[in-house]
């Protein structure tokens, strides 16, 4: 378990390598919802998303003997970019273990910051075995992409800013995959706003947490295919305990609200966001009364999305 | 003719009713072009673009007469919502001259700022038409798109903030449709950073202030469909003299530089902008030589773009 002390030394230790991301806000959705919407944007973060503080802290953790050894991790994601960017910072070497399906742009970011890739079968079994032989071989140390408590105090810090940007929340709301972002995020604003409720966002159709969290046993992610892409995974032990211990409730939203969600982000505040960070507006279209007359903070966590296909066909 | 006196004057009658944008900058963009970006952000002004700075400008210089008959004007574009947001600032009459071809989400932006809304045949002859008939018809007083003294002035703040915000540049860059940006920009620039280079960006199929800076001799525009759509109009014998005594130069990019440089933008510094914001960066891959090695300040002029028919189909 991390508490706020860990989240406020990860924000000393990584505030010269990651931006203290702005919170925005619009007139528009305002009115929309009859609430105040106060958007912490980590889509403007370094790597386009949040993952960039938890990789950062990680790194930044490192002992003289880890560093020579280099850092590991499996991902096509936003942490594959966020470890290589942080390794970058301290000239270590950084593996990247990546299913031979990865998008081409995905590819070239990692390689853009610096990180060796070593492709694998695209799945979760292929991925997991060649990062530990690599390992292994090398010695390089691994950091996964949440289930590990210096991760989650580095996401922390998006918790920490956006209390410290934005007094008196009645609610505050991150979209929940493996967990890291919310355990650390629920932990600083648990601490920091006591009364606010904290809200976690997860597509309908792949609603684990959302279930571990009703019964109290932890349920494995399921295999549906939502377009948040980000949110596929399921909670660890360790995320699931944070996020017990800090009240944390989930509410969730269709695809389409998804869909709709991002779309009302991109056109109102005019940021680009993955459709992981439109979930939460996607709980408050299907769930209006949970935002009206409320100040809300809501965490855009990212901006990686393939507009070129999207966008200009 | 405006100086920046009027530009200076302009900033401190809008000041409190639009936003100081941020300037924003990409470290990947800056490696890509050997150059230093500074992006002035008009996509998150007021309406989604710099058109509210002039709007608010020309409407907060209005006298009693003139606001007890409302204003009035002809445009499908940014300019009607800003108009109809700068007459709501007032709480005056309001009249927008629209085509009846008019995409239904700028109807209803206009609206919902709270301007009337008449619909015309979808030429220029029934909009002017149309608009003045109600205008000799009511007295509203006829506040045009660009070519106007309070519009330039107004615009011309964005030039303005840009020199306070970023010292030393180099170049200068902002499209270029009517040149009520550009004639206010460029005289704000030209008086406070006097060394820039200032170049203007134009659709190559819609070059048309390039010809008429080149030979001297006002061009009308072209009729070409770039999707630069609010780069279409021409310059009229006032923003024309403004950039031909500023010393503007104008460099142009294909439609498909155009495509590239907004999706670019929009990839990598996460903003949502509309393709004629894209066309700056459009003519800088076509000719990266004007970039390198220097401090360029780009405006990213507005960010309305139909996202929903253009991303999730």
């Amino acid at each position: 378990m991390i508490d706020i002390g860990d989240i406020q030394l990860a924000a000393q230790r990584i505030a010269p390598y990651v931006h203290r991301t702005p919170v925005m806000t619009s007139r528009t959705l305002n009115e929309m919802f009859g609430a105040e919407l106060f958007f912490k944007c980590e889509n403007l973060q370094k790597v386009g998303a949040f993952k960039a503080r938890g990789a950062v802290n990680a790194v930044m953790k490192l002992d003289e003997q880890q560093l020579r050894a280099g850092v590991i991790t499996h991902s096509s994601g936003n942490h594959a970019q966020a470890l290589a960017y942080a390794a970058g910072l301290r000239g270590i070497s950084c593996t990247i273990v990546m299913p031979h399906t990865a998008p081409a742009v995905k590819v070239a970011a990692v390689r853009g910051y610096g990180a060796e890739i070593t492709f694998c079968e695209p799945t979760q079994e292929s991925r997991i075995r060649t990062m530990e032989e690599i390992a292994q071989r090398t010695g390089a140390h691994i950091i996964p992409p949440y289930d590990d408590d210096r991760i989650m105090a580095g996401q922390g810090t998006v918790g920490l800013e956006l209390c410290e940007q934005v007094e008196g929340l009645d609610l505050v709301m991150a979209p929940v995959g493996g967990g890291g972002l919310m355990g650390g995020f629920a932990t600083a604003v648990r601490s920091l706003q006591p009364e606010a409720r904290i809200v976690g966002a997860e597509p309908s159709i792949a609603a684990d947490a959302r279930e571990s969290l009703l019964t109290g046993v932890l349920q494995p992610p399921t295999d549906r295919l939502t377009i948040a892409d980000g949110l596929r995974t399921g909670l660890s032990d360790r995320t699931f305990e944070q996020l017990r211990s800090t009240g944390v409730e989930i509410e969730t939203a269709t695809e389409d609200s998804i869909r709709r969600g991002t779309l009302l982000v991109m056109s109102r505040l005019k940021l680009v966001i993955e459709p992981s960070a439109g979930v939460t507006i996607g709980v408050l279209l299907e769930q209006p009364e949970l935002a009206r007359g409320r100040r809300i903070g809501i965490v855009l966590c990212g901006g990686n999305v393939d507009l070129g296909s999207l966008i200009f066909g």
